[in-house]
């Protein structure tokens, strides 16, 4: 029987939090719906108490979503928790998200504090939360380096007091996916009441295995992923929406399944590399300019042969596409640069002029010129270089 | 017994290929000399038979290497070994790294051939690039997908025939980490001769998941890896130089070590992003602009109390210099714009001024402006945004 992934999006607090990517409130809005058209499940708006303008955010967002569950980010402090939950009242399906460092280091010097005082903190704050929803995820900031056997009572205590999710943020990007995996396992084999709750990963990329961990939970139990749009985010980011969402549809054998349409993924990338400020490289998974580009002679020749050869998804299953558009004699210099850069081909400005030129006489001669008459094209270019 | 894990670095080769990134060979040569500074223990410098271009380079960068083995491609055929073996005469430490594809996909549609006919032209290759060099790696293209016990078959062929090195890619990006570990796992334990050769790891990152592939392989056995700077590469890129030769060194669990000198990370990253014209994103792990900086609220005072709260490396560890420069009253534009940048600041054009302003005021007050006052500055401004 597959199970159903919940996706948490954080593109608009996680991601917005990086100085550069402020949006103003129209801008969330309009980034909330879209999440909301992806099929996204969790749309956490921001983190309600920390300006004014995260406030109105939040409340502005909970007002348009119509069908995903909008969250506010608290600290484990009633103040924080009151406002959020003002900033949520017009939402639908509204969810409060506070939470507490977990791990000794953070215990010690962010909080002075020590295991037994946390612990109490994180219950008191659980239970004023379900005063005003019935929604309420807690997160154990720093979880990754936790103490497993703290951790374990910790989620047991935080489940028995009413929250609905437990989140076990990877903070500092620092885990390896086998690890991960014993970590989840643990806390599924060992949290008497785990099945009263969600486990939820929420990995940063410091190593560049953000998504592998989230994976990695998911094999071990957890059933709720936060990502966002990108991978945008603190320092190395956040996990990708679209590689955890891409992974969980390419292997049915994982047995999972999640709401998102997954042809929305490139069209909303877009949106939000623009929006927020931060380009997408060229070789980023799923979404980069060159994710499906197949340049190499020897790739090129395998590809034309049997696109199955090295084609794992469709460039249109994630909304990018590749097809439809054939250049003549009368396309632009822009329809030209515009459909070599969804090929993988970046041309300095001092080589456009050339290039335009050899293409306008190639359009001269065979009227139609489609993807692979531009690749032959560039690749007898390329090697007079 | 710390394990020695050899990198092999492909950036002039599978980085190279995207169409966009190629380079002269002076470039080449000078990429080439800072790969062997950095400590890479191979660089793969290029496919000798594909131009005449790419002979001459991987002629000049074998002359030019003093520590690395310097590396020829080759398909498996005798006319690509013959000239690879020309290409790299002057190399102190030449390998010709030859090979064939081993799914069954690849052997039907690219191949138009049987296993028993892939096995037999691998064996081949490999006896006659043995001829020329002693150092012969092999690849078994689409290893990813390869029947796995054709592929143990394959690995003791080569191996028998005199392979020195046999690379396992994940050519489409596909796998997942636990597959990865079990695959190579099953070869480490099923190939009666595997002790006379080394496993490469060469993954794609069309999942996101290139370094954790590589790392489980490495954990199942394999002792080389095959990666680019900045992680660049066909479609979604190869694996990151600079993720996985952190993660090994900042997980010291692992056992193994490289040779990689890790501060030099960062300036051979943006070298290879300047000449080779393909940015790296701000939240890029380990290179990006912003994989240092700590930016929002509750992250920003938590690291001020105690660095190690959220970081697991320092900036210093590879190359980013983070504390070096205090600004003045005396500081231009530009110094300010470069320092707010390190620190993970975008600014827009039309906000320069305004933010300048700001700053000339704080330094007339406070004489010198560390990253911290800078950080303390933007985190007023923004939130007025």
């Amino acid at each position: 029987m597959s199970k159903q992934i919940f996706i948490f999006d954080t593109t608009l607090r996680d991601g917005e939090q990086v100085p550069g990517c402020q949006l103003n409130i129209d801008e969330k809005v309009m980034i909330a719906k879209r999440l909301d058209e992806l099929g996204v499940d969790i749309i956490e708006a921001g983190f309600p108490v920390s300006s004014p303008g995260d406030f109105k955010s939040v409340e502005a967002v909970s007002k348009v979503v119509q069908n995903a569950t909008v969250c506010g980010l608290t600290r484990a402090v009633k103040n924080d928790i009151e406002v959020a939950a003002e900033a949520l009242k017009h939402a639908k399906r509204p969810r409060i998200h506070t939470g507490i460092g977990s791990s000794d280091i953070h215990i010690k010097h962010k909080f002075n504090s020590n295991r037994d005082g946390i612990l109490e903190r994180a219950v008191d704050a659980v239970k004023y939360a379900k005063i005003f929803v019935e929604d309420v995820e807690f997160y154990a900031e720093d979880a990754g380096r936790a103490d497993l056997e703290f951790l374990a009572r910790l989620t047991e205590a935080v489940i028995k007091a009413g929250a609905t999710v437990v989140n076990l943020p990877d903070t500092t990007g620092y885990l390896l996916p086998t690890v991960m995996y014993e970590r989840i396992s643990y806390l599924m084999n060992n949290v008497p009441n785990v099945d009263k709750a969600i486990l939820s990963m929420h990995c940063h990329n410091d190593l560049g295995m953000a998504t592998a961990n989230t994976i990695a939970g998911v094999q071990a139990g957890a059933r709720q992923v936060e990502v966002t749009i990108n991978g945008i985010g603190e320092r190395a980011g956040n996990t990708s929406l679209e590689e955890v969402a891409m992974t969980l549809k390419v292997h049915k054998e994982l047995d999972c399944y999640t709401n998102i349409k997954s042809e929305m993924l490139y069209p909303l990338s877009k949106l939000v590399e623009d929006t927020m400020r931060m380009p997408v490289q060229s070789n980023k998974a799923i979404v980069g300019r060159n994710a499906f580009a197949h340049s190499s002679g020897i790739h090129q020749d395998g590809f034309l042969k049997n696109a199955e050869n090295y084609e794992i998804m469709t460039p249109q299953s994630v909304g990018v596409d590749k097809s439809d558009i054939v250049l003549t004699a009368r396309s632009g210099r822009h329809a030209l640069r515009h459909r070599l850069a969804i090929l993988g081909f970046n041309i300095a400005k001092n080589e456009a002029d050339g290039i335009y030129n050899e293409f306008l006489e190639l359009a001269d001669r065979i009227k139609e010129v489609n993807d692979k008459d531009l690749v032959d094209l560039m690749k007898e270019l390329v090697v007079e270089v």
